[in-house]
């Protein structure tokens, strides 16, 4: 259902020879009709940030967004001036069109860094994606499959609140983590709601979805996440609903990421319970889905808790305290390793399924964080090693 | 020509079916025939250190060893009370053969995390060594060679100072990094050197070589480094000289470590220069060598710029100033990245030698910092996949 599932949203995903793949559709509109244009964005905090970043972050900054542009084919990052004229001039073509001002209109570009983009083809593909803007179920999964990169399907998501609804599109599958993800996602509400609200219901929603998931331990430059609200559902949502929604769209969103994980064969989650606080469980929990050494046994249907136990012993004391005797770790249900020790054995555990479970306890106090990865495959390696990204 | 270079020093290498691997010689010994028996040891960092860690650590700390017992085949690690006697006995099974105080035995072991060792074999093989026990270069080379896993080549060293000898061996291969090494090694001298100037040799020399290089970002529970002096060959050294020929021997065997990383067909060569000190220099070289992305892109003989600039991106300001579009990135001599912005172009960088140079110019000041890494290949997914360790 996509971004066009609340009421006052339009969008539309063409073909504009952006893409080396001819085939294609490499350019997505997404035009909010009102009555109102509020609006709110969360960015890369990679210091080499994309040009299109550095234009929508400024953009943004009022809390209107009218417009989002969107391209595949070409990031349009470590590209200097030319670089941000090119996503200047892409918004421009937009706001003519819209008869707005050039900062109400965002822009999003992903793809291979390093090169500027064939601004004609993006310039027509504005007016080509213009011309069929549409605000049915279809336009918004046109716009979904327009940013696809190395991901194997659309992501996209829909949810309903009392009387308003919030929908979401997301590309990303690798150079996702430890902040963001290689990724663009945009996602639109009907509900009555201002620029404030919809920036801390966004950034909290991100910290615990976007902000949780890691395929591979990469910062991209040019990770995007915008919200805008469109008002014409009339209703003004109770604020913990809404922000408890917002919550929810960006989980869901970064859960397909995580499920489309470049070369994934098992979705891993870990978690991390037992500790003295919500940051120390959250830094051995990215620790743990950060090795390299367990996603690839994982890949091999190998339950290796020392890979486990290994990593979460890199996290200092001072930032997670425990005792590694009382440690245990359960994987798919079975407690694996018990005290630091070897618990029952692994030949228990059944690898089978495409989700793996780690849990942690370490058994100190009582907060939990849990972080989402896949397992390091062949595949990764191939579209990494082969593909210009 | 290993440990056994200098005076006053025997080792042996034997098959005493620890290892799954029927064939693989699996236990080794050094002995120092003195007359000093001084020695210095630098430990996993690791909070799940494993019992011959916990074993050698206290053993060593009163700078006294007489000889080391080291395993393949099996890492003792997150054994408990269990796995802590097992090193005792082993040390001891040595220390009575020897003569001498089982404190006086070091214990290594390398191999699967979470099973306690068939000790009985352990003594055996002990005992099995101590009657083979010789100071010629074969018995240097047949320890080196138990002390295998993964590792593809035997890594020794051997360096000569003013009237004195440096030899060493060393395994490691895979769960390299950030600080020290799934390795274990031993470096001997027959230079007159008392254990405080042993230990300050070591420490600076670990450093600069064993942690500075990085395979997969994964910290193991058991390295083990030692340096042990019999002095027998009467001189006494300049400690400059000795303390750069200590770095020099740990920088070799450390490189020797990168060129057999699991399934590497690339050592990558990460020089961060114009740093404002040598922290910012060696926090942005250690994030560029420990990108999955940029790894697996040389793999593919691709001198993927973009994916540099992105990893230096993510270091804080706090801890690297400096501004992203000074930055300039040569990839084996050719300035493919020219102030943030694309320089020469890629097709003119050769990325057929093995050996591959990034060089990253900050352009703030004149510190800098090198990190050694390899390529991230399907044959490392494949042995660690498949291969329980």
């Amino acid at each position: 259902m996509s971004v066009t599932f609340p009421q006052g949203f339009s969008a539309a995903g063409v073909n504009a020879a952006i893409s080396s793949n001819a085939d294609k559709p490499d350019l997505a509109l997404v035009v909010n009709n009102g009555p109102l244009s509020a609006a709110a964005g969360v960015f890369t905090s990679n210091r080499f940030c994309a040009a299109p970043v550095v234009w929508s972050r400024a953009a943004v900054a009022d809390g209107t967004l009218v417009s989002v542009v969107l391209n595949s084919g070409g990031a349009n990052a470590c590209t200097g001036e030319a670089g941000y004229e090119q996503s200047r001039a892409t918004a421009r073509t937009m706001s003519s069109l819209l008869d707005v001002r050039p900062d109400e209109v965002a822009v999003c570009s992903t793809g291979l860094i390093g090169e500027l983009l064939p601004i004609e083809h993006v310039q027509e593909g504005v007016r080509k994606a213009f011309s069929v803007l549409d605000d049915g179920p279809e336009a918004g999964l046109d716009a979904a499959r327009a940013i696809m990169t190395t991901d194997t399907a659309i992501k996209t998501v829909a949810s309903e609140g009392s009387g308003y609804r919030i929908g979401g599109m997301v590309k990303g599958s690798g150079m996702i983590a430890p902040q963001l993800a290689t990724m663009l996602c945009v996602i639109t509400t009907d509900a009555v709601v201002g620029a404030g609200q919809l920036q801390a219901a966004l950034s909290g929603g991100v910290d615990t979805s976007f902000n949780r998931i890691d395929v591979d331990g990469c910062m991209s430059t040019n990770d995007t996440v915008l919200l805008l609200a469109s008002g014409a559902s009339g209703v003004e949502p109770d604020p913990d609903e809404f922000n408890a929604l917002i919550s929810h769209v960006c989980g869901q969103l970064a859960r397909k990421i995580i499920g489309d994980g470049e070369g994934a064969s098992h979705d891993v989650r870990v978690t991390v319970t037992g500790a003295s606080d919500e940051d120390a469980a959250l830094a051995c929990a990215r620790a743990i889905a950060s090795s390299n050494l367990l996603k690839c046994a994982i890949a091999g249907n190998d339950p290796n808790w020392g890979r486990v136990v290994s990593s979460l012993g890199t996290v200092p004391q001072s930032v997670a305290p425990y005792d590694p005797n009382r440690v245990t770790v359960d994987i798919n249900g079975v407690r694996i390793c018990d005290g630091g020790k070897p618990g029952v054995d692994r030949s228990n555990v059944d690898m089978t399924p495409r989700e793996v479970h780690i849990d942690v306890d370490l058994h100190v106090a009582h907060e939990s964080a849990t972080i989402w990865t896949d397992d390091l495959t062949h595949e990764y390696v191939h579209i990494n090693a082969d593909y210009e990204s």
